[in-house]
């Protein structure tokens, strides 16, 4: 009989958005009359602006049309959006990088979960723990799981104010996530330019998602791993359209290679990571929607700039008024300030799934902070991509953890 | 140094497609005035119809309004569509379909070189040879190529009628392709059930993509692999709407796995590949656009169905003119009946690849077989998917072969 990949055994039951979901359904069905208020999964409600829906409705009338119709696009994704992407992106913030480094995929959590089959398999993977499921669970599916020890976690807590420290082993590959998913705190420049230095020295590669950098407020946060000289030789760069403008359920993001980040063969000879990634894309992807791509396009348009920023605005109000209402009740938290993520400690003597489960009763859904890794013990998120009433009305409830204080 | 996936140097340089690309465009440098007739990738060049591109404007509104916005949907899909297409690919055919067996996706390029993640990095893997790279390249990739022997193949020749001979040792995985890609051949539903048999007695899986089936005129040939007794126990299928609908720019497909085909462990207890792919999918994929999906919805509409089978017929007119062409002229050919696709034995003395140029030089892009595999040597392989005028304008050109003949 054909046998499976084992290393799935390594894996926990479920992935952690979708036993949320299942726990939440479990208890909605005992609570019938209960309206949820949705603080758990990381997913925006506003509507896409209008500058971006009359873009996709353009595409789809030329698609309709025999002489702009468009059949498979470029797997690396379509040429006016990488270009307005370098232009944008890159070249506005002072970082030069060549429309061959940026390759348009239909979304991050695809392309940081690939992005690992570009290494050995007993590569030694560094990630910040608490930390997104993804960059783990598609690590341990390829066999880096287990006992095996080729993960490591740099814990982020409270003493050491969630900034990880270097590791003290030899790492291959280093998943950062700055604006950071789940605590919503962040590097300033001199942080984030020790972990490239490092990078330097060890040789090592960093997989940096920047997925929030539409909400950073500091200017002197880094919004690309590329505002730091040398990152171009050592860092892949993942970029989303998904939070920026509100394309989770219409999927476009982008993973950036520069030509000259590298790694070894068995020779001991340099590799470029882009043409290997360029060969992954072109051999098992067939690029995103043309229609998408043009949508994603008419994100940069001074229309859709103005559109997006009070939509963004609007998430920050929430993320602020979390965060004090957190605070008032004398909870610690961090986040929420140049991120749309407030990450709590639980009030004492309440475990994260406990404090999932109170929160739950009330009817606001979080995410337990034990499902991002061991160092989220004792901690929920809360996403502020709901409505400012929703949000407000959540934290009305939240005060049911004052019986708990 | 981080160390690369070693498993790529066993890849050619280039994916076929992309290697063709780049002659072209070599070709074309060298020969700015010419007009190429495109018989090459299979990419079909109608328009979306009406009734998919209505869908997508109503689509486009509901995501510009708050009560109707949609952000992530289910990774596996949306209910409205996979009930659709288990109510009209499956129960209209008499194939009884759960629901849960139905993954939707954004291709089926990317679904087949997802799912040999789901088996053993030895496994050992079967394929007909001529065969759509893919197959190949993704378990290359993964280690299951080079020198390790565990990639088998199944020569279709003149001399088999194309029809592929059991394996005569142990295989885990076998991928059909059926109606064939590149070889435009079929198999009557006998055929197509001594593999069910023979995977059923060896407790072999079989990756059966049925990307065509909706060129199939011949009521004896299966549009899926699910009309054969057993096969719900040892079949993946893999479907999708590029050929079927027009969407190779748009962008869906469906993988369907049935919770009773099982793999076992290395403690030899059996596993539910459904459940594998819904953890893997979950974690790795953010599910297809919304809108795309409703597009997809709308295939199955009485009114696109009209529209489509007119598109349809109109690609197998091409397909019986260029069979008709390649035949009058003496040469040797298959397919072109229930597929797009005519494989046709180049003239003697001329290989793949310089058939392919000579085809060139008159204007025309093919295909050469010789990049589907060693039994594609000798031949090469002409879609149906242009116009009508460009087609016939293709097989006038195309006795340029006579002075070869």
């Amino acid at each position: 009989m054909a046998r499976v990949n084992e290393y799935y055994a390594d894996l926990q039951n479920n992935f952690l958005f979708a036993e949320v979901a299942r726990r939440v359904a479990v208890h909605q069905a005992r609570h019938p009359q209960l309206e949820y208020l949705r603080l758990g999964i990381g997913d925006v409600t506003s509507p896409l602006v209008p500058a971006v829906t009359q873009a996709l409705h353009r595409a789809v009338d030329e698609m309709g049309q025999a002489n702009t119709f468009k059949g498979y696009g470029p797997e690396q994704g379509y040429s006016f959006l990488r270009e307005a992407i370098v232009q944008h992106d890159f070249a506005q913030r002072g970082v030069t990088m060549d429309n061959e480094a940026i390759f348009i995929s239909d979304g991050s959590k695809c392309d940081v979960g690939n992005l690992q089959e570009l290494f050995s398999p007993d590569a030694v993977i560094a990630v910040t723990d608490p930390v997104y499921p993804v960059y783990v669970d598609s690590n341990i599916m390829a066999g880096r799981g287990g006992n095996r020890g080729h993960i490591l976690y740099l814990p982020c807590t409270q003493e050491n104010n969630f900034v990880p420290e270097l590791p003290s082993g030899k790492v291959d590959v280093i998943y950062l996530c700055y604006p950071n998913n789940p605590t919503g705190t962040v590097l300033s420049r001199a942080q984030l330019a020790v972990w490239v230095e490092y990078a330097l020295a060890c040789e090592a590669v960093i997989i940096f998602d920047a997925a929030y950098e539409a909400y950073i407020n500091d200017p002197n946060i880094p919004h690309s791993i590329y505002e730091i000289d040398g990152a171009e030789k050592v860092a892949i760069e993942c970029r989303s359209f998904s939070k920026t403008a509100g394309f989770t359920g219409l999927r476009c993001a982008y993973t950036v290679i520069p030509k000259t980040v590298r790694a070894k063969n068995v020779q001991g000879e340099t590799v470029s990571l882009q043409g290997m990634w360029q060969r992954r894309q072109c051999t098992r992807y067939n690029g995103c929607p043309y229609i998408v791509q043009r949508a994603a396009e008419a994100v940069y348009s001074p229309e859709a700039q103005t559109q997006l920023a009070a939509v963004l605005q609007g998430y920050m109000r929430n993320a602020r008024a979390i965060r004090q209402a957190v605070l008032e009740m004398g909870l610690h938290c961090v986040g929420g300030v140049n991120a749309p993520y407030v990450w709590m400690q639980t009030p004492e003597h309440l475990s994260s799934w406990e404090c999932f489960d109170v929160l739950l009763d009330a009817g606001i859904v979080c995410t337990p902070g034990a499902g991002f890794g061991p160092s989220g013990e004792g901690y929920v998120r809360f996403t502020a991509f709901g409505s400012a009433a929703h949000s407000q009305q959540a934290m009305e409830r939240l005060k049911v953890l004052e019986n708990f204080a």
